[in-house]
Formats: structure tokens, sequence, C-alpha cells
């Protein structure tokens, strides 16, 4: 839609008034809506082509797709907003997989009464993430719930990017002796929403890592052999436990790893004292495991380390041959302990 | 994820019990629930992977993509259910640029307390449609929120297909002297859904015409020269007004519609004027509409008519060298008014 009706009214530059059921019911307001704040922030041809689908050209290759909802509260944290979360996680998800992210969709689902102030903000914070990650979004969808059956706003993305032909990074190729890279400390982003949450304050303010990391990963991919590296995850929901639980189970193999080795700031590590949580199983939203030929481990770890997002980057522990899948860690004390899947709930909507 | 715990308990097939947060904190009741639900269901190559991402093979060609958020309310409505809807909303979205759909991803976003036996009814639903149309579920997502955050269940789904290089199927294509053609009646998805709102009864059910248009559009396709058809569009949350006032705004343009020709049931026309409403405003789920060079419409006429989704399409008006997008319509009783843009609200969460 181009241009249907007159400019929602505005002050300052930015929109005023709330979110109501005109804005989902395919009328003249929500025209207004998407013309004045989507594809004007968004700016890119496919949008102000105007159809309901992009028309998209994508080079030789496989393609990878993939798709994230988030529901994080609150909207905005320390370190980003639910925009910038969205655009940085689904671009992650693709990355994982060593491909070039693309394009992305976005689905917004919008309660009433959501002041129309704070999804400008939300919706700049995508526009910038998208731009500095070169994956304009290209195709969205907006709907309006009642007050009570929605809250604030859930933004669904789906990201597809390109893949070369002889990368074949999967959460099953990781083989007995393999490296555990780490790219940099755990905790920071779940700590940061619960700080916020909870109107806790640290000597050092804790701040969320969401970020993309595409250019890393590239910079990976490009510095040994195709086969070197066999998997790529980011430990978002369930931290670091659950992916490398993920990855043994996916995999038939255990893990060991040495805990001093895993970076974790002071800071978080008090407000994980303090809140009673294990930083192992808290979210995280910038950082990867790469699990590789051990041959090509410090490589990897120099690049990692060269790298704006790695600078923390640290080889955490290895691959074993025993198909029972148990994450065994060796503590600072010294001591062992099995590092088991997430058994109940840790951090609600932490993304 | 796979295999990563043991079975959630059924009796007689379907889940019991209720959504909880566990079920969305990236522990085991989540890998559970995506093991023994979404992946049974879904049941393809792509998601017993268990990467966050899905590798796809593409053939050469442009890619299109779209993405759809649902939210109806209800969930289960006579004709489908949110997640047949979801599905069909999509793969139209994608076909109406001409394009085969290849592949969906969907994201879930559900709330605390919805039955995991609704749930798991809704699964089956998007399995069985997907299945049918030929577009496997290859990557998808779940997130839960707390009872009064959400309402249910919400499904965004994204669809990517390809477009041979020769078809240019757009809204700003119509153009003076182009034929308009909708392939039936009108209405029947936003009445189905409001007399199941308000438990309406009528001498004749009224059903959602919920319905994939792919097999519909490739024979379109197929049957006229490449440059034929101007545009499709579905005609979704607004109705055929809203659908047609876009098109005459893409394409600078202005239409002239006989409302004779367009097709309303009986019982949909009853309904609208027990409710107040005007069917070219109510949501369709399984219709589109077709602007196509004026040679080509008996052609594509016949085609629709042919295909079981096409039976009742019809010539509906034509478009004129006028810019000042107006939509006119020659009533029933020879007379003329303009179809304008919705201007408030008409049913909310039709879709």
């Amino acid at each position: 839609m181009s241009g249907a009706a007159k400019k929602t009214s505005t002050a300052g530059g930015f929109l005023q008034g709330k979110v109501d059921m005109t804005h989902g019911s395919g009328g003249r307001a929500m025209a207004q809506l998407i013309d004045n704040l989507f594809i004007e922030r968004f700016d890119n041809e496919f949008l102000r082509q105007g159809n309901d689908q992009a028309c998209l050209a994508v080079p030789a290759g496989r393609l990878v797709m993939s798709t994230d909802g988030h529901v994080i509260d609150p909207l905005f944290f320390p370190g980003g907003d639910i925009g910038s979360l969205a655009v940085h996680g689904t671009i992650n998800d693709v990355v994982m997989s060593g491909a070039t992210p693309l394009y992305l969709s976005a689905g917004f689902i919008l309660e009433q009464g959501l002041a129309l102030a704070d999804l400008e903000k939300i919706v700049s914070s995508m526009a910038d993430a998208a731009r500095q990650c070169g994956t304009p979004i290209v195709t969205g969808d907006t709907k309006v719930v009642e007050k009570g059956s929605g809250d604030g706003v859930f933004i669904t993305t789906t990201g597809i990017g390109v893949l070369p032909e002889d990368i074949h990074i999967s959460g099953d190729r990781a083989r007995p002796g393999d490296a555990i890279l780490l790219s940099g400390s755990i905790g920071d982003h779940g700590i940061a929403i619960m700080s916020s949450r909870e109107n806790l304050e640290f000597e050092t303010s804790i701040v969320s890592d969401s970020a993309a990391l595409h250019t890393l990963v590239a910079e990976m991919v490009a510095a040994v052999p195709a086969p070197a590296i066999h998997c790529l995850r980011d430990p978002t929901r369930g931290g670091l436990a659950t992916t490398l639980n993920e990855l043994a189970r996916q995999s038939d193999v255990s893990m060991s790893l040495w805990e001093s080795e895993i970076p974790v700031k002071a800071s978080v590590r008090a407000a994980c004292e303090l809140l009673g949580l294990d930083p192992l199983y808290v979210a995280n939203e910038g950082k990867l495991v790469c699990i590789c030929h051990p041959d090509h481990a410090q490589t990897l770890l120099q690049v990692m380390q060269n790298h704006a997002l790695g600078i923390d980057a640290a080889i955490i522990g290895q691959v074993n041959d025993d198909a029972h899948g148990f994450v065994q860690m060796q503590t600072a004390f010294g001591g062992s302990r099995i590092v088991d899947w997430l058994a109940g709930e840790q951090l609600p909507r932490i993304c």
C-alpha cells in the first residue's frame, strides 16, 4: 500500500496516540501506519513496491531459512530492545549454518493501547539493526489484538541466507576429539533483563550482549578449510548448558568442560549469586559456540579474539567418545559435575 | 532437538495437560513438546535434522517471500482453524506473485494454560494443510507467555516460493481497459467467524472459504502468455473493496464494478444484513482478484470456472483511465456508488 491517506499526526517526529483496533482492520488507519512508519523506516525497494510479497534476487547456492518469535519483557532493556533483538536473533540463527544472511521478514502482533511512540522507537531500532547488517526487511505483516490478549508487541522475524556448497555445519557433526570454543562471556543478556525487571542496580551496569554475529562467523569460515568447523550454535534460551546438551544429543557424543575457562563477567557472576541463578543456564544473545576439528582450534580462537565480538573467546572443553550424551564439567576447585538439561523454568520471556 | 527425553504423557493419542511456562524455557519440557508434537506431525527431513535453521535446495529463478501473523478468534471455526488458515494464508500471499510455493516456517506464541490437546489439533491441521499443498514446514519456533499476555495461540508463518523469470505480476501493473476477475463468492470467511463468535445459526451453514490457491494460480498462469496477468491479490482483511482500492492506488487507475456480477451467497447476504455488514468489506481466505489484459479475460475466466476453487468466478468490472484512484460500482438497481477505503474497524481478529 502506498500513500493511501493523510499522514498520522506527528509532533517532533514521533507518532502520537496509541494502537487501536482500526490499525489491524485492513483499512485506512492500517495503511497509514504501514506507509508512515514501517515502509518509511525500513525503507527499501522491496517494501516500496507495496505488494503482499517481496520478489528477491538470490545468488546460486543452497538456501537457509530460520524463524524466531520475540516476546521479551520488558520491551526496552540495557543494550537493546525487542526490535534490535528480533533482527540480531534471526540473523544469528541463519549464520549458525555458515550462511550469509540476505533478507528478513517481520510480523508484528500489537496490543491495543501500545503507545505509537514506543512502536516507532522499536521500528527505528529494527531498521538501524537491519541496515548495519545489510539485511533489509523486505516484507511484513501487522495484526492488532485487544488489550489483555497480547503484551505490548510481539515480533516474529524470519531470515533467509545463502550457503556455499562446501559448507556443512550442523548440530550432528561434533566428533570425539573436537575442541569446544565459546566466543565470550555468558549470562550478560539474561541478567540484563532480570536486572531491568527487578529494578536491580549493580556497581557495574550489566548490558545485554545482543549483537549480530554474521561478520564473526564469516571470518571464522574464511580462516579454515570448509570441513574444519563442525558445529555452530548461539546459546540463547536455556544458556550454554542447554546448547551443549542439544549438540551432544544430536551428535551422540559426550563433552568435558573446564569451568575456569568459561568467561563470566564478575558483575554477572555476582548478580547470579544474588538471584540464585547459574550462569550456565542464562540466555545469551550475542555469543556462539563453535565445535571444530582440534587441528584448527587455535586458528579459530585467534580469529575470534581479533574480532570485536570475540575478544574474550576461549577454548572451554572437548568432545569425548561416549554416546551417553553427558556434558561434564571440571569445576574451578578440581571437582567434577554433570551439566544437565534445564529441568524447570529459568527466566520467562527472555527473548 | 531430537529424542531429548521421555515422551509427554498421552492418552488415546492426545497430549494431556496445559501449556506452562517451562514449555518456553529452552529446557526439557520444551524439547519434549518440539519432538513429540511439532517434529512428529510436520515430519520432514529438514526438521528432523534438529538445527535452528533449515538448509534448503531452491531451483534457479527469483525468490518470493511473504509473512503473515494469525491471531484469529476463535481458534476453531466452521471450515478450518488457526493452523490451516496460517498455512493457506501464507501460501496464498506467495502465489499471488505467480510463484510456486516451496517451504514454510511457523512461529508459535502460546499462552500459558492453553490445552495441549487443542495445540495438537492445530498442529495436526497445519501438517495436513502443508502436506496437501506440498510445502513442508521446515523450521519453527515456540515461545510461551503468561496467562493474560496472549490469547491461546498466535501463529506467524513465512513462505518462500520460486518465480520464473518471465512472470511480472504486481499491484502496480493494472492498466486502463483491463478486466477485473473474481474467483468466487465474497464474505464467506468473515461471516463464518462472526457466526461462530456470536453463536448465530442460519438455515444454510456458513463455512470459511479458507483454501490454498496455488493450483488455481498455476493453471491460470499456464493458460495465457506471461504478460497477460497484470495483478493477483487475495482479498483478506477489509475485503474485496480494500483490495481493489489498494490496487487502484498502486497502479494509479480507477475501476468500475458491476454489483450484479459480484457473487455473494444468499446465506452470507442475509447474515450481512442481520449483522449490519457490507459483504464488500468482509474478509475472504480462499478467493483471488485477477486483473488482466482484456484479450485474455475469457480464457482466464474459463480456467477459473473449471477449477474447484473458481466455480463461481466472474468478470466483475474493468480498469479505467482516471488517476483519481476511485473504485465505483454500478449497483444492482442501476445507480452508482463509490466503494471507498474501509474507514473504521470492520471485524477484529478475522485472520
